[in-house]
């Protein structure tokens, strides 16, 4: 998992403050008297898996650098609706500020680990593991990828720049699949592996032979992805995507795919139903 | 409705091309031979609402600016699936690396105007409009809001700078809530409306007296909500919030509300299939 | 008021700090052994009203955040010639290499403070407020903006993006005045007011039918001004611009109109002379 | 002179149309019709030298690089009552959104190009020069330095890495003067000018001898300054500051010092009226 | 290969301007008149490999987007004292002022390639490959990793987020060093290497059966790297670093080893002789 | 010396971090148990010249502001084989995560500073400066020349902006050197000098008479240059550039010119062999 820098949280924090807070609260501004403290508790209103505190407390430091942390669980732990996960006592001008900003974080966070979990879970007990994709929202790469991991997934490559994934698109430009997988791996870093998606099934033993390191099956039914499997016989990890479902879920685990991929953890999420209880401190 | 600027596009789309791409886009480098063009074409794999279209465009335009833009649809137009509702002409490398970044704005956008658009149908030829709300994906406000009114809907406040709104946690430090509006009214500035969350009944009259240009009815059933229109008698407009549901819109709509605002319309977003088609051009 | 955030007193006085310092502050560095402690005081050279303390002091703990700040008055504050407003201890460096721009702060927000006090004493008792314009200095509207609050003005729109203000450009693609407001009304986010810039009398109800929230008399003279409220009738507040004079204020006082705009406010200030001495520490 | 890098002027343009478009202008977006194209005349409403028009022109060029412009005259031109110094043709809803920020920008140079005009003219056929200072508005001091170099000024250091200036607060450090200006010849780099602030006539002698390269009289009246010249006795250049008013420019002018520098050039700017006049292009 | 993206590109040319030419090039601003046209030629006064034409390019465009480019070479090639790289023809001004900056760029890139490609000449007919490391130059790392590329080296992990590397370092924390390995196995996103550094002959077992995909082969003998190379069996490749000189090279290259890895390509680089002609265009 | 400001230092640390860590230390996030205090010592591994330690603490307490900073020597100390220059104690994952950043700091700023001094000690004695160029590595211009002033050498001008250097290529446009040398003087800022580069010695002569404060003999033979000493008569400094080698070092200082310029004190640097020792804390 990588977890994701004081950096990356800070300047990601730092633009969501920016489009909500912009030239400044004028409510919060004009009606709340300086000095006064208040305890702010993120409180769960549904059952899920919590995701993306240290972003809330960065935006909450952000506007009161003395606002203090009393964290109650941690990210990737799973919480009953009525749970407090973290509090914050500080300035209550700057809690009501970042009020909206950090649940905002949470929500989206927590919205994809808990959708994640569930579908691990689906997958326990088996060497079938399920990893994102990049259709993830706009300038939330990491942060997505950061909760699918804490509900439980695995990451498939950050970008474009840590992995070869040689597409249909790309083959265009080769008669010969192999030719295309052999000059990747030569052009490519020394740590970076090369995968192939294949869409027939005798792409494979070609694509085997030319060095792939993994190899993607895509949108392939549940019968030709088993006969792919046979064809691979462990080689080389395989990955599935396109049109999964959490019936197929269990269908490919017990087929022993490697890897199932699915867009839907990051490019369609449901938020988690959470709220900050505010109250006056001391 | 509020169209976003061009340098708020290609700063937002910047962003994403450094989280995707990064140092570089791998397999393109090595696998795409420099000087082959290109057509790429935008299609709908199901219904929906266009909306995006200037940042697919401009995640093109960064990485080649001698692309060429054909539009075949305008953001806000309903499209069949099948049709394409763009394409792109120009370098492959190009549109190979931007592939991703440009359907991730298309997909995200055109589902929250999509959805946007089928809520609005409801309230068709009524006065109620479908307000946005702050529940918007961090670093996404105002693309989301603009996705929100391409589907019909109307933008509520952008964040905390552009209008007054007293909620619960301000009034604690108000034992009379006159006391809080007026001293918004006369702090804010000019140009600066002032919108109060009520949430009892009694409140209406005081806050009306107080000069608030906006009441807000948080979190009250159906039944409640007619009792304050009742007291409300167009003194001024009232907002809807909490737990609507498509039924509750109806009923609210019958009930002659002004607003009802929604945050699922944007914390909650199921993407629109779209994809991309490569062809050799030329 | 709009109090500007922590983050925008950082970004703008890193940038402030960014050309007058550069690559260093070479005399200082020279001359100046390590580690020597002083205290500077902010002291005022001739009367006026103390605006931008906290940019003076984001200034020096930029530079080094261990130091000290004690203020002796607030911004808003009236101060006597020869009196201290605060003072900060620390690094001789930091205070010596600061110096220049936190005066460069303090002189030119003072001054607007000032300016403004100056005039809304004249409206003193009145109910007609004193309103800044966007005839700003190009990176300083807010802080500018905010000047013009602490010296008892009001401010007016922050930028293009907070309040419709149709003016006669505007007008130009509209044959029917009314139409535009309409078209305004109903395009304009929920929270945005709508002003209408009327030159001639018999404009005047038909934007008020239309729907403005407010008036806008340009480069009216008194007696027109005087004849405009008559048919405004207090239905819309009424804002009067345009050649505006200190006699004219009151005049225009006397009128009774609501708002008075005033672009020398900001756009030709006069630098309010205060100093900073320098002494040993300890 | 130094003439403001593209770099810098698209900088601090950005900035200033941030500020003031942020999120987008409502009232262009709502009721201009795209494509309509426009012309914009900058007329001035009052004598005045002319600074400022590549910084209007990147206004309008951010907001739509297709608009043409077509300069009348140049930076530096005595311009009357009423010519027009430029125009440009472009969509009539880019020159709107950019109408203030073009002309905030050009009056606000102007104004301190022609007030330094009408000062060096009081200087004419002398070897007195006038120089600006660091008392500029935070953000904009190359900017403001070049419409000194406009208005016919002399730039004097840029900020504190580009000269040693040695100043009263330096020399507490050094009981003997001549020790802190050789330290800081020996300590600067070696295309750097060191000058040295004097406040007493007893300190010329050594700070001559410890190879200053300019000497700064500062805050001494006109006598005392006489005096000073006949030490210094054109050894090396001589700058005078404090309490300059036009009548002490001719006299110093006729004392012969080399340097006089203005603090008000720039801290005290009356701001040139200017205007902008829209009309339908073609 | 990655080939440095154009943002990429732009933003360290960006830097590197901003900090050569700052407020304005004083020279070239008072010296050179508008309007003149130069060509500048490229000139290489020594054998060598060329890299970095792209940054050079990129420099005289940001000055000035009209300047016109002759590449005669490409990225990569050997290029013989005296013969010419590229020229550019535009603005005299901008290709002066671009000079030094252009000439930084491809002095020291092309140093790069140009030592690389003499060591791996020495290893050409080989299996063994020459890879780079992080000891770069900060702020320049993908230039240089590029560069090495462009003399036939290849590039080794790009930074701490594209492969796990366990180091002795890391391995204080787990007596059994099959542990780290797993632990990194199952923890890293799918599309990561594994490479573990060993120091002792009996870590390759266990490490190998742990699941590394590399072995890095950490200042060992070439006795050591020998019996290391019979163990590890061409089971996975192996690396081999610390203390390599160009003999040891060919004696690394007849062991067979996969990889060789040397800091001194990017630490220690000799500026590559060239310079730019500028001569009157037209 | 300019000594690099803290702002300066923290900008160019963070550009480091980003390109090593961006996203995220994968390695150290997966294997470094969070809360885990080491003690990191940087150790000189040959004998040399300190830079750079401040640039080494701010990668740490970017990465961990609750790193502790014992420093046991000053830039600009001569430092053996085997002494520790200093050392951090904090959380383990940030010091490992650092490790390499920190190090490539030092390595390549204490290069400079080391052989700086090498050649500043042959210049021991006399009046002759080492000067440093533009020939810097982009990017870190201001930090090499620091580390030239931590050796002992004196820096030439900054860049563009801070001296006016008249070469071959801006004299093209003067037929008559002298009016060159005029127009530099006259439309200089005040506080920046002048430099000429002469290429014959006719043009010594005139060059001085037309004010130039610092005369550049480039790429003269010993001989020639002992001739321009002789004309130049002490009257301004001479600076000598081109082709210097240790041997003519010692030939110009016996000449007596008053600064030497060399380009490979930066632009072909061997990085110093320095490491960074780990160790358990406490």
């Amino acid at each position: 998992m990588i977890i994701p820098s004081r950096e990356y949280i800070d300047s990601i924090v730092e633009k969501a403050l920016e489009e909500d807070v912009g030239p400044g609260d004028i409510t919060t501004s004009i009606l709340v008297p300086p000095g006064v403290k208040s305890r702010a508790s993120l409180i769960f209103k549904e059952d899920g898996v919590l995701a993306g505190l240290d972003f809330a407390d960065a935006v909450f430091k952000k506007l009161d650098p003395a606002v203090k942390f009393f964290p109650a669980a941690s990210d990737g732990e799973f919480i009953k609706a009525g749970r407090t996960a973290a509090s914050w006592e500080g300035n209550a001008a700057a809690l009501l500020t970042g009020e909206r900003t950090a649940l905002n974080f949470v929500q989206h966070l927590s919205g994809i680990a808990t959708y994640t979990r569930r579908l691990t879970d689906l997958l326990k007990g088996s060497r079938t593991r399920l990893l994102d994709t990049r259709k993830t929202i706009p300038g939330l790469r990491l942060a997505e990828k950061y909760a699918v991991a804490s509900g439980g997934g695995k990451n498939h490559r950050m970008g474009l720049y840590d992995q070869v994934l040689i597409k249909n698109n790309h083959l265009e430009f080769y008669p010969d699949i192999s030719e295309a997988v052999k000059k990747a791996r030569s052009g490519a870093p020394e740590s970076i592996k090369v995968e192939v998606e294949v869409r027939k099934l005798d792409e494979i033993e070609p694509v085997i032979n030319a060095g792939t390191d993994i190899i993607l099956l895509d949108n392939m039914d549940d019968r030709t992805v088993g006969e792919a499997m046979k064809i691979i016989a462990g080689r080389v990890p395989a990955e599935v995507s396109g049109g999964i479902t959490e019936d197929r879920l269990v269908v490919l685990k017990n087929i022993g795919v490697d890897y199932i991929s699915m867009g839907k953890l990051t490019h369609s999420v449901k938020a988690l139903d959470v709220h900050l209880l505010l109250e006056q401190a001391g």
